[in-house]
């Protein structure tokens, strides 16, 4: 009995594992277009410093209030197009599933972006936590809520790709 | 009969990879408190360079034996507070279940630790391997051992949080 | 049934990434004689950039060819003996099995390496992805595809070890 309830513990933890995998692939594969849909039409996604979320500051670096501004965002970037080239490499980890508040299942997790630049030159790019509240919709985790704490207040201003 | 057996062990090695997560978010979100309540009383928390490690010199750099050391290192470290503000994100993976030597499991794990400056300064502080003993204390996988064998033999002498 | 199903399916990716865990432990360790191992006989171990992978150019900056090759690889890096000593450590993350196209299984994943060198410098050596195909040989999942894509074009000369 405990060894299906911890069964059911295991399988939860892996579909989560998987969207964020499925997640950090759509974005390092440069399949951007992809990325509105993992998120729920009324979604909060935001980048804020670790700083200014510890201060409760609500000043962001990219808020998108619903889906249509997640697709804004991709449009504006492929049509301006006024950026460096550039790729990230995702490492997500330390994925740990706090509770369920009723909206979602709260998860937090740490990850690191390294970017590859045109020329080759790599460098770590951005660390930190998302904070995310993830909920089923017909049979698939999506994104109702996801925070990006940057640990670094010093943040390029080339951050037009998501993180 | 043979999927039941490998359930168990997708427990486990799930309860296991649950230690090394919660280990991480504390040291990451600073709750350097509740550190030491990852370890059993007669515990032994070192951290030493893979060449003294291979080299078979005990020497480490940092040597805790049994639980009250923990704590006065974290005491120590909260009340001098003489070093500059910097924290740590923690990816931990590759978790190896070598096997049972009688003292608890013994597992393997590869790190990376990158630390962020007060003014925004990223850098890989720190790679290497957990080498652990993990025991069960009333149905809680806790530390009797772990060794954190640096890869680099040149350490930050700004080594005062736990890796 | 639902949940049985998914049971295989939670074993079959527990199966994949320890094969990834055991393989990074073998390099990061320096068995490289175990190395050759991880592939079936006639396997194809490929590294290769990002840009030329997608302009779909077969220039490999390594090319091996059957097991034999990784082998004579290994043979002459430990008679050589010409390079910089220095050390990996693998992170592997994102595991993603896209499916069974007949011939194995196609699993994607992200990793970086850290590289140590002898005199203590660290740095991001490598990130990208591996694009694998992984087959059943008596009970044990081996490569019969590694190819190993670099994101940077400005690959260091010092590779070496495998990646």
């Amino acid at each position: 009995m405990a060894n299906l309830m911890e069964n059911s513990d295991l399988i939860r933890q892996h579909r989560i594992e998987a969207l964020m995998t499925e997640y950090a692939h759509c974005i390092d594969d440069d399949r951007l277009e992809e990325w509105p849909d993992f998120f729920i039409e009324d979604s909060v996604y935001r980048v804020i410093t670790r700083e200014n979320h510890e201060l409760g500051l609500p000043m962001g670096l990219i808020y998108c209030d619903g889906k249509g501004m997640l697709k804004d965002r991709i449009s504006a970037l492929r049509t301006a197009n006024i950026y460096e080239p550039h790729t990230y490499r995702h490492m997500v980890g330390a994925v740990n599933i706090i509770g369920d508040d009723g909206e979602g299942l709260r998860v937090h997790s740490n990850f690191t972006v390294i970017r590859t630049m045109h020329d080759g030159d790599m460098s770590v790019f951005a660390c930190g936590r998302y904070l995310d509240r993830i909920t089923d919709r017909d049979g698939t985790f999506k994104f109702s809520e996801r925070l990006v704490i940057l640990d670094s207040r010093r943040v390029d201003t080339l951050m037009v790709i998501p993180i």
